[in-house]
Order: structure tokens, then sequence, then C-alpha cells
């Protein structure tokens, strides 16, 4: 009974979705992403019902059902690559105390701008100013300084699932820039700065691992540039992932941070020596709302969504054709098939017509699609399409759990390999403004010998900025040794960073 | 290696909170909870690491580990149960504009005086002050107001999972009453009152079947009396919980909310009849920290906590009994063996002695402990330890899974037996103000003949107050029918009422 009530919700909100793309005007999603990247951006959001941007403040969405399953998904995925590796969760509050911002001198000169504050609690004003986090490094610290004693205690490896609230001042773009977007923030203390900078390393790792390997984002870990570093942060590293437009998105960071930080927040152990140390402090932080823009942008295709199967909000739907009550047990008897094969499966039993059914879900990126109807029940097989190769396949019933298993899996590998081409000959070598800019403009990433990365460069990527609308993302990891001059200034070059533009 | 490298960093963990244990001076946790329920709460909740309450902001906590896990189990069954039931997950931003909240009478005056306000965004004051939601309706509406157009949307069912924030004037007490608090708020739009109240009593079965049948929580379920409903409830229904100490806490409630609401936000739908309708709303609010609260004081004992087994932050533990390599990676080959069952395991492979561990973990409420030691390696037998019962089984190695699977429901049977009866013999019928003082005051609820709870039983409600120190909780929801004179005023009955004291 539970069931069966379930499926009529499930039909029921399935009918308004519908009825909303009808009364559109539109059954069919079809925007050119390569040739509109804007509007299909903006268009897929409000047709699947990702998120509603109407809610009455500006920067805030209203992540809508498609959004929470998805985002659930993610969170699960990193949190269980994190656990894995020994981080522990936690929860801080969401507000800090003004005064734990401004220990930290670069870190409030960056964020105070950005801080919403909160002054009053009902008709009491504070003392106190309370931020609401922009992120917790000052919150985890003075904890930290409280909870670590000795070089036993370290590693203290952490994280916590939270939003966080920046009043940006740059455009506000759904999903992309947010003022209350959802993340992960991991912030871990180190015995050494060894330890720190393979923590940096595992991070990288764990990106790939979630990133790419589940969610299928490609990606390029750069160092930034000195003045382009995380406000409190000794090194900052951080994944680009590429946008059809030819615009980088930065996915996640992950940053030595500064000796200041354990200082001012007296963030010590006793060493094996018996001497008391300044513990080395990383942080690493995935910001689940954008990789989600990441995840549609990169596989979206002009008939809407391709989700990766471990975070479609549904992996299945079932839509019916005909609704005579032996097709709707039959639909609910498979549905129920593949519940118990851990596959999440919505059925669509609604009124519409087959085809608005096919294109409806299509465009919601459900990876695989089960028609049935009499014909399908009579023979005992099973009509599936898939939408990573828009073909349909006829399968015996009795080798669904079997099919879906193997199937899922080509699915992603097509999804991935579509992905990962993205990125194949974007990089081009540039030995001078002119082909740097050529690159840039036709939607690629220039690759130049640099003069430096440190303070002495910034007047190099002023230039870059200004001549060619552009940004220089940093330097490999693993660093790539220059050979002559700096494309810019033609002193000897230190580096070879990237450059691309961004959001 | 990751699995290695990931037990090294668990055993680190354990080792420093072994550590503090002993620093305390107490390998032991042994408080009266009956005796010194006050005093047995706050020690667990340190010894235990499950919040920490010197965060440096009044009502605000550090959820450690040990809560999050378990908190974020609770999450997953709630919200299960609701999806089942057909609400849909949704996400809303944090702040809710002050005039949103202004738009209903009852609920801004309620909630106004607890709002923390935030005024600032960077240096920029706002034109109008943004409230950090001390629950969503006033946010959600609007944005029903926008989604439903037809008879055929509804029941419009939703859900969140959330932070809310409350400047309660209060006393705060932790996971009891926060000024940040998580719970889940579920609002439903629905075409008629009868709908409406069916919502309700859905929501009273969905906390029964949660809240009783998996996280072994005994309760009431009260229709409030007019001067305690939700501001902005036409009928206010909640679940009272009892405390040890006899004090009953609130916990899930569900309201129908007053039609004022439907036509301040505007929430209208086309009926079959094609005319323009308000829909019915109802509201559904399970505070997951509280509840939490209660988990831990309705199941926990002298020794420290017991968690019921599918809320457990870890289900087993394996404690090592020496720390040889073969011992080592025998405790590595159980865990493995278990986890693919799905039982959350830890291994405790630190230089503690035995005595010391077992002490630890029966304080950290895992519900089974696996002894593992040489002897045990060469019989290929294990020693299981079971927290409900405080007893040890000896069984064959290669019944291990099977014998989870049947203690693990035997435990639950057993703890949530304990619960129930606390219940047993509490419910006394009082005749005069005198009994029920005297119910009251030896931990029990009174059961009185009352004249009304509408308005003009107020005045009987203050001596209620005033001269037992208590308060009329509610009717049950199926109403039982009074004989004779209030118990108060001696005018004629026309309810049962429950007095009991809360928190």
């Amino acid at each position: 009974m539970a069931n069966r009530k379930k499926d009529k919700d499930n039909s029921k909100r399935i009918n308004q979705e519908k009825n909303d793309s009808v009364n559109q005007d539109k059954a069919t999603f079809n925007i050119s992403k390569y040739k509109n990247f804007s509007e299909w951006y903006t268009e897929i959001l409000k047709k699947a019902e990702i998120v509603d941007i109407r809610y009455n403040i500006k920067g805030f969405l209203v992540h809508q059902p498609w959004s929470v399953l998805a985002v659930e998904k993610m969170y699960r995925q990193i949190e269980k690559a994190l656990q894995k590796k020994g981080h522990l969760p936690y929860f801080f509050p969401t507000l800090i105390p003004e005064s734990n911002l401004k220990k930290e001198a670069s870190h409030i000169s960056k964020f105070t701008p950005e801080v919403f504050w909160v002054t009053h609690g009902g008709n009491t004003k504070f003392e106190e100013r309370l931020a609401l986090r922009p992120t917790s490094e000052t919150a985890f610290y003075q904890m930290f300084s409280l909870w670590i004693r000795s070089y036993k205690d370290l590693p203290f490896k952490t994280y916590q699932r939270a939003q966080v609230f920046r009043h940006d001042t740059k455009a506000t773009r759904p999903l992309l820039r947010d003022r209350e977007f959802y993340w992960i923030e991991s912030h871990c203390a180190h015995a050494t700065e060894k330890d720190a900078i393979n923590q940096v390393r595992e991070d990288m790792e764990t990106t790939k691992e979630v990133l790419h390997d589940i969610f299928g984002l490609p990606f390029i870990f750069f160092e930034r540039p000195i003045w382009d570093k995380f406000p409190g942060a000794a090194r900052t590293f951080a994944a680009d992932v590429l946008n059809p437009d030819g615009k980088l998105v930065q996915q996640p960071s992950t940053h030595l941070i500064s000796r200041e930080f354990s200082k001012a927040f007296d963030v010590k152990f006793k060493d094996k020596d018996s001497k008391e140390k300044y513990a080395f402090l990383t942080c690493y932080g995935p910001a689940i709302s954008r990789i989600l823009a990441s995840v549609i942008i990169v596989h979206g295709d002009n008939k809407g969504l391709k989700f990766p199967w471990h975070i479609a909000p549904k992996q299945v739907v079932i839509t019916t054709i005909g609704n005579d009550k032996l097709t709707k047990n039959k639909a609910e008897q498979l549905k129920q098939r593949l519940e118990e094969a851990g596959v999440d499966t919505i059925i669509d039993n609604s009124d519409a017509r087959p085809g608005e059914k096919f294109y409806f879900w299509e465009m919601k990126g459900v990876p695989l699609r089960i028609e049935l109807g009499k014909n399908e029940i009579k023979s005992k097989t099973l009509m599936i399409f898939r939408r990573d190769i828009n073909k349909k396949d006829k399968i015996n019933e009795s080798e669904l759990i079997e099919y879906i298993k193997k199937t899922s899996k080509q699915y992603n590998d097509n999804l991935f390999k579509s992905a990962d081409d993205l990125f194949k000959d974007r990089i081009v070598d540039a030995k001078s403004p002119e082909e740097a800019k050529a690159a840039i403009e036709t939607g690629k990433i220039a690759r130049c010998n640099f003069c430096s990365t440190n303070s002495d460069g910034i007047q190099c990527a002023e230039i870059v900025e200004k001549e060619i609308n552009a940004e220089v993302r940093g330097t490999k990891f693993e660093k790539e040794k220059p050979k002559g001059n700096c494309v810019f200034c033609k002193k000897p070059a230190k580096e070879v960073v990237y450059i691309g533009r961004s959001y």
C-alpha cells in the first residue's frame, strides 16, 4: 500500500513537471550547448528543475529535488573518500565571532568585505558582530588548540559538510557563484611541513578519485601564483575544469596554510623531543554546488542533462505505455526488483504521450529508460533506451539486473570518454603574447614561459589580464622547467604557466 | 594500503580519546543516571565526545564525530521514511527577508524576539534585514505560490534538512535547547482540510516508525492546548518523550497551519470545479539534535551510552589483545568481512590495557565488542561482549555474520523494551490538585479531567503552572471523554488532559 501511494505521488509530481514543460510550449529541450552556452545553461537549470532562482534574496537559490538528490549522492561519495583516508566528520557552528576572523590579517582583509554580519538577536544588539561563516579556518583552529596536545594526536584530520556565505561583489551565477553555497571543508593539522605537503598531495588524489573517476570531470591541478593564493595560505593548489565555452571553472582547492595561522590560534603540540611546536595546517574545499554546475555543463548535450551513473538522482525511469492495471503492476514489480539491487528507480505512469515522456526524462538526464507496455509484458522482454548513445536495447526481462550492471559501467565509460576529450588539443604552446591571445580566443589554454609566479611576476600577470583578458592559472604541481625567456617581459623565465579565462 | 593507513589513523584518534580519559583520572565512567541525572548528562556528552560546548558563542555547539556519525544515520532514516511517503527533498536558503516573516501576524510575534538578524553584507547595510531562519514556512510558502497551480499538483509534499537558529531567552542546554540546531522541516499543501488532517496522522505514524521502531524512543502524542500551539498553527500535535528525571521533552510536532498563512502567501490552486481555492497547509518538524539528546538520555546507563543498532556511530569494535602483526592482520580481516556485510566497524589496536579499552567502548555505547587475541585466532573462535546485557558470547569465527544479524535484533529488542518500560505505571489518574501534584513530584504524569483546552481553560492552566510547577501537555489525538468536573475549577470538564514537567 505504502508503495502504491508513493508512485501515485511520484507520477503526480511528474505530471506537474510535464505540465510546466508543456506550458512553456516546449515539450522538448533543444538548445545548442556549444553555440549558445549561456542560454543552454540558464534554460536547463529551469527546465530540469535543478534550482529556482526566483527566491527573493539575490544570490540565494532554492535547490529543487532534482538537485538535492544528486547533491546528497555527491556528498556521500566525497565523505566516503575522506573517511577512508582517516578524516573524521564534524559540524561547526554557522556563526563565527568577528574577533576570530580578525586574528589573522590576510584572512580578514580578503573575507571582511564579503561577510554577512549578524548584529542582533531579537531586539538585543550583540557586543560583537557574528559572521555567517565565509570559510571556517578561524572556527576550527580555536578548537584544534584545545584538542591537540601531542605529536601522537597528529595528523589531526577533520572535515565538515556545510554551507558558506559570501557577499561576493562579482556577478552571481546559479551554482557557479552563489552567495550561499554547499561545500565540504576539510581542515588538518600536521607535525611537519612534509606531512602537510603530503596531505595536499592526498587531497589532489581524492579529487581525482571522486571528481574524475566517479563524477567524470576532467581537470588540471595548478599551483596558483602568489597573487591568487587563498588568503592565509602559503601555497594554493586548485583544480580547473574546462567549460565548453573555453572558460575554466575552479573546482576543489587545497592549501598549505601559512604559519601565521597556527601562531594566531595557538595550535601547538609537544613533539617527540618534548619541545612545543606549532602545527602545520592544511585545508581542502570541494564546493558541491559548483561541482554540480560542472557535472551539468560537462556532460549535458543539446537535449538536456546526462548524469553520471553514481550521482544520477534517478538511474532508471520506467515509462508505461498505456495505463492499465497490468502495466502499472508490472512497472511496480520491476521497480521493486531494481531498488532491491540498489538501482534508484522512478515510474512515469502519467497520462502524457509516450514521446513526451521520453523527451522529458532524456532532458532530466536519467541514464536508462525502460519502455513498458502490453507487448513487452506479453513477450517477457524489455526495451531499454540508453541516454549515452541514444540507442535502444531489447533484452529478456530475466536479464534485467545483469544488463543494468554491465550497461551502467559502459554508460559511465562513454560519458567520461567524451568529457576527457574536452581537454584534448586544448593546451597550446604560445611563444608570443599574440599566440597566447589567439589560443585563448579560440577557447584554448595557453602554455607559456613566464618570468615568475612570485610577486615579481605581477606586472606580467597584469599584462595578461589587460591585453588578453585572461588569467595566469598557475604552474603544474610537478614543476615543468622553462627554456628561454618570459613570453611577456622577455626576462629569463622561472616558470611554465598556463593561461586561460575563468568565471 | 589505504586500509592499513586508515586504521593507523583510527587507532591514533582512539589513543587521543583514551589519553583524555586517563588524563581526567577516570578510565571508567560511573555516574548514576537516575540519582544525578544532570551531572550524568553533562559528563557523558563530554566524555563520549558527542559535543564540545567550549565554542565561543553561547548556545552554539561543535558536534564531534561521535555525534555527526549518529546524526547522519538519523537523517538518513527519517529522510528515507519521508521519501517513501512521497515527500521530495529541497534546500531552501538559510536567510529569509524580514518582510516574509511579517506577512503572518502570529508567526512574527512569536519568532521576532528570537531572530538572529543579518544587517550587513561586508560594509553595505541592507535595506531590509534578513533573518537566519527560525523555521521556514515563510520561505517555502512564497515558492509554493509559484509552483502550485492546480488540484493535480496536490498534495505537494516537501521537506528539507537544515539548521535553524533561535535566540531563545530560556537557558540553553546542549542538544536539548541550542541556539543553532539540526532538524528536518516538512511542509505540505493539500486540497482539503481532511487531507491536511490525514497528513498530520501520517506524520504521527512516521514518528512512530522512526523514533520508536528504529531509535527506540517511547513517546505520547498530545494535541497541545490552544495556548501552547505553534505560532501560526490552527492545531498542534507533539510527541513527548519521558526523561529519567520525570521531565518531558517535546520531540517531533506536526501542525495544521492556520488558513491565514495560505492567504498571506497566496497559496492557491484551481480546483476540479475550476474555482480558485486557498490550500490547506501542514508542517512537521523532527529536531535531530534534540532527538539525539533523547536517544542518549533514554538508552544510556551508569556506564555510559547505548546506541540503538541502526544509528550507532560504530556498531562493532574489535579490541585487540596484544599488538602483534598476526592479531592486527586478523582484526583487519574481520573488519573487512563485517563492513562487507554492512556493519560499521572500528578497530582499537592501541597500546591501552584491554580493560581500559573495554570500558572506553562501553562508555561510547558501541553495541558489540569483539575481543581478539592469539588464543581466539588459534582456536578460530571469537569472544563477543554485548552492551545490552553485559554478557559475553563465545562463537565460532565462521558464524560471525550470522551471529551479528541475530544479535543486533535481540540487542535492539532489549534496549527498546527497557525504554518502553519507562512509561509503565507513569501515568496516574489524579482526582484533585493535590493528587496531581503528588504524581508530578514523584516523576509521573497526571491524567485529569480538565475544563477546556481552549482559551477558557487558560486560568486553570495557570494554576497548574503556579501551584504544581507543571504544564498541561494536552489531550490525546483520539480524544478521551471526561466524566465529571475539572480537577481545578470544578466546572464541567470538556477534556481529559495530561500534566507533566518539561524542559
